[in-house]
């Protein structure tokens, strides 16, 4: 069983070399069901890799990429004929005293090794040892595979609102037609799709890589400053330096309430609020490095467009994503001042985007979903400088508590992939009433990492008494 | 600072690749001090990583490689200025319930990914969690920055046989001359010296490795079947393969106490024994798996020679390291058979080893000390058959118990580098009283590698029958 690769995929195999591993990740926290035994964490874990056969894996899971001599050396993907649970599924602890720090540190160096090609592209680590009780699973799947919000999605959608059901099946494993249909609304099995339609529901054309004409239209009319959502006049900061091989994760999260009591009282948006934070954060943190642009970062940030006015219509007929390069406003002291501004750079950007043609936009949207391609795209064009300083996505979650055979999903945080000149990544994702952050960075290009957590929370202070709250 | 690295350890650097990881391990058992609390482990690992500025750590562990045009292409040496104890020393934990099991499978694992080319090549592993209250350290050195055996001998040199001492510095510490020449009498502070010594001190000449045309000379009178220690008819069996970049290690001890015994019932050596076991061990696993080849197989076991009976002066002066293709006999259904093949074997190997030249001998040791480099020289020499069917060491380690900051160390186990064709490596140390066997394999090619540890102890048994006790 043999598929060619899409143009996409294969060009996240390509760009992939050992300082930049083509892997996105998520970290969830779950609380144990009540009455659950002192191995309650082993049990998960043995229930995840219980396939009596391969078969019972989904397609998805069980294929790896491969090209020789026999596929004229093109990238076709092929079932993993000795595929072996125990590689893909794996059960780690944390050390004592088991806080948080010691899951990041461990979530850090899990997302720093890179997957083995000669397999299936993903790996599940179920992790116990947290102090206070709570599970972690970390997840780990390559971009050639699925995207990082399709694949959160794809964990999410084996979940159920309901805390009694039990005997609900791994994320990896193929789900009988009947749950599909009936029990489950949600995105549903996903792992079923072929990937192209998984991309797809993201707007994340496969066509849009093989578009650098358009793509470089639309980036040129930014560099000459014409009316456009891509500003390519970013400043140099830490973060566009060559990266090594290691990463940095951090994570928290905060009460949607706050951000939206925020948003309510300045006329802002949640997503505003979200950049504000980022943005005093940045500030601060590279205040502290004595590493602050004179000038203000510049963040590229995907926005949803409305499938039918923006004349897009993606796979599945759902929203399309296009880019806004987004004016961070880190040169200026003022927390409101920041917010107001990243507001307007928003709308304006907004507006640009909805005046763009559809090629304009898939063009977009191959920025934003394949920045690994991007750099060496530019360079060709001899465009050298960074178009952005860093990729910030807000990606709505379920809004609602989810369940895991009993377990509750406290916290889903993301974890993105940092290239060469984009060291940092921050991706939030909202789950029930939280707005959870994940931070992944270059572990020696962007120092003590961690520290951004706290000027997160102290931008989330600020703004809240900016806005009289 | 820059040194340009030695022939051979550039040439560890440039076999490297993703499915041939160039890297020695060594995973050894602790017993806490009496009195002890809880925070054991972590206070051992704060010790470990607690210097105060990257001086403080010995020149050998603070290097890493570099080669750019700077360099003019060359791999050269150079201090890593951006040092960061924590990315080399890192706590880890086994989830519950904490057997050896889950020792070998995160050690399987943690030895499976490769060393960050950017920092200095190596890595330490405390790791907690065993349910007997032992605490763990697996470390992971580049073979470009020493050899095995002086890795492991290196660790030992900070160890101590007085329960009390306290306040012992980390292997990777800077250690004060006093200290070196007054207290302990050991192989002393290796990690002072330069790199070609500590290769030296096992008769590894750099030089050695440049000598392809001895090399050649010597195997093809193997080929040619004439009197030579070097045997070329080894049968193709599943380990001589092509391999994957992930690891399975297995790992147990048995008191020297009973292979010496056989030994004297017998009138064979401690060495003949440990192959003998391996043999018998080999034998049952192929049969197992119905992969048993008709003709027996061939080990490459690397010998000491006496300096002066081999006129080889290695670089300290100790004695140098010779190789000898021993017959395993795994034809042979009986135990009895096997170890009298072996022993005999043995003898006229090191016989013949020890009618040869110098250069001759240096030439061996390049065989049995750069196994990656062997098959693509013997390639260019039109020999395509495996040489030998796998690496069998034993290497004698300290007699007496050893204790670090009065932790007693109960036992240390060997991990080696599996390379293509040869996807299973045996090494051995002797520790106290027992003989620590370290089994590394692909994961893949070497299915089920730790049922070769039940194989190794019913071996044991069958030549202790063998021999009547």
């Amino acid at each position: 069983m043999v598929t060619p690769l899409d143009p996409t995929a294969a060009g996240f195999l390509l760009a992939e070399n050992r300082t930049m591993p083509m892997h996105v990740g998520g970290l969830q926290l779950f609380e144990k069901p009540a009455g659950a035994g002192r191995g309650y964490a082993r049990e998960m874990y043995e229930q995840m890799r219980a396939f009596d056969t391969p078969e019972e894996i989904a397609p998805l899971f069980r294929k790896h990429p491969t090209r020789s001599l026999r596929t004229a050396g093109q990238w076709v993907w092929e079932v993993d004929e000795l595929f072996d649970i125990d590689h893909h599924v794996r059960h780690s602890a944390l050390p004592k005293p088991g806080r948080v720090r010691e899951l990041l540190d461990l979530v850090s160096r899990l997302h720093g090794t890179r997957l083995a090609p000669e397999r299936p592209l993903w790996e599940a680590h179920l992790i116990e040892g947290l102090r206070d009780g709570r599970v972690a699973m970390y997840t780990k799947t390559h971009h050639a595979l699925v995207d990082g919000i399709s694949a959160m999605r794809l964990l999410a959608s084996v979940m159920s609102t309901d805390p009694e059901q039990r005997n609900m099946p791994a994320p990896w494993g193929r789900r009988p037609r009947s749950t599909k249909h009936s029990e489950s609304p949600d995105p549903a099995s996903l792992s079923d799709l072929p990937v192209q339609v998984l991309r797809g529901a993201l707007g994340i054309a496969a066509e849009a890589a093989g578009m650098p004409g358009a793509l470089v239209t639309t980036l040129k009319r930014g560099l000459r400053n014409e009316t456009s959502p891509v500003s390519l006049y970013a400043p140099r900061t830490i973060f566009n330096q060559p990266i090594t091989g290691s990463r940095r994760f951090a994570a928290q999260d905060w009460p949607l309430e706050r951000l939206r009591g925020i948003g309510k009282a300045t006329g802002t948006t949640l997503n505003d609020v979200v950049l504000a934070m980022c943005s005093g954060a940045m500030r601060a943190y590279l205040l502290e490095l004595d590493a602050l642009p004179d000038t203000g970062m510049v963040a590229m940030v995907p926005v949803g467009l409305n499938a039918k006015k923006s004349h897009v219509a993606s796979t599945d007929g759902g929203n399309a994503v296009g880019s806004v390069m987004v004016k961070l406003a880190t040169e200026l002291p003022d927390a409101a001042d920041r917010l107001r501004t990243i507001h307007d750079s928003m709308r304006d950007g907004k507006q640009a985007l909805s005046s763009m043609t559809p090629l304009q936009i898939q063009a977009m949207s191959a920025i934003g979903q394949a920045p690994a391609i991007l750099p060496s795209m530019l360079k060709v064009q001899g465009i050298v400088r960074p178009p952005y300083n860093l990729v910030i996505s807000n990606v709505p979650g379920p809004r609602t508590t989810q369940y895991y055979n009993g377990a509750k999903l406290l916290a889903t945080y993301p974890l993105s992939i940092p290239i060469n000149g984009m060291a940092l990544n921050i991706t939030c994702t909202s789950y029930d009433d939280k707005m959870c952050f994940g931070l992944t960075g270059c572990r020696r290009t962007v120092p003590h990492l961690q520290r951004l957590l706290g000027h997160l929370d102290q931008a989330l202070d600020d703004l809240e008494s900016a806005a009289g709250r």
